[in-house]
């Protein structure tokens, strides 16, 4: 079966790498918050995340960075917290064709949310 | 296979109510973290989780409040928030032969955590 | 804070229809994968996961159907399965101004795959 | 506050133990079914759900084993699957006081399901 042909001939090479992008950031949070954590797990769940989102189509890199301080803010009477997405900061890249799309997650403080976005896109 | 005699032959009724109410605690927070809820969204979600952990082996009984007025204190600029263990009060009621075990989960402000506890044992 | 000038002024309208439908997509998946589920809670888990998902940005209209022969294809002894990419069908409605997007996965068989696709863009 | 004493004086250690056990593993299967993983990820996915469960209370020891050969039976076309109960062989170590609780997860082929249950209770 030709995938591309069969279920993409319908959108460009730049929205594909937008798509799939997307697809990864949603799956990331959804996935992971909730994991317990502290900063002794922390490097391994980093590396965890990073590693099973780069399997997802187009995906060509995967970087999370899990804010220490914040978690340590939220710390409970247990030494740990649950992951959460004020603590989170993520660049997905994702790649089709030519064309690489930057997609990132980052807390705002202003809208009290972690806001996905298009960082950047080359192509 | 006769599952009780092969699996569980190991513990009391007692200790298997806790077991299977325990197992059944833990799912709950870790499937339904991170859901996205608002006071709208709000009772098919306690349904839902109700409906779900009541499938699970000895679980007789399930009930979910979700704390509205947290839920409002922690919202975000696009009128949701993710679904936090300091807005889930849980109670599970889990029976193996004449015992019943009342598993609750509570979030506790002095530990900042939600902390999970046997209730009360009815036998 | 003009969250689309700040930080959606970078695509078009039908390339952030096209994200935020994806990320929906991508959230639903990794949120509900591994719900207990069987004949009965499954009205109401499709209920939750749709009234979840309309809530977050540019979502109008989600539709999830489980399927009911695949969930008794792989029955278990407990009268109950864990919620699998396989019995998924669903449709999220995405739009940005005047692009509704159409985001669909579907399991393919021929690639054992829940695939995520784009099978609309109406302008 | 005493936690133990205003929240666990109504069980023994041995069910502590047990109910502490069966928390972190409940909570495993719910966090990391859907994961993302192939061969080449499943080293880190396993020491990330190993040292995550660790900070739970009273857990000392996790022991997670992925079923490569269950992983490659079920492969997509995408080459790599969703993390599922039938890859999955666990044992969680949960001591209170000199009880120890040895929980396991396993999948029973004839029941077509992960069973939980004690595998043994060392005092």
């Amino acid at each position: 079966m030709d995938v591309d042909k069969e279920f993409f001939s319908n959108i460009s090479s730049r929205e594909r790498a937008i798509f799939e992008g997307a697809i990864s950031m949603g799956a990331l949070f959804h996935q992971f918050i909730g994991t317990p954590v502290n900063a002794n797990s922390l490097p391994s769940l980093e590396i965890a995340i990073e590693a099973s989102l780069l399997l997802q189509p187009a995906i060509e890199k995967v970087e999370v960075n899990i804010d220490l301080a914040k978690l340590k803010e939220e710390m409970t009477d247990f030494d740990y917290v649950s992951l959460s997405g004020d603590m989170l900061d993520v660049k997905i890249w994702s790649k089709i064709d030519n064309v690489l799309a930057i997609v990132r997650m980052k807390f705002i403080e202003e809208l009290n949310y972690p806001l996905m976005f298009i960082e950047e896109i080359i192509q």
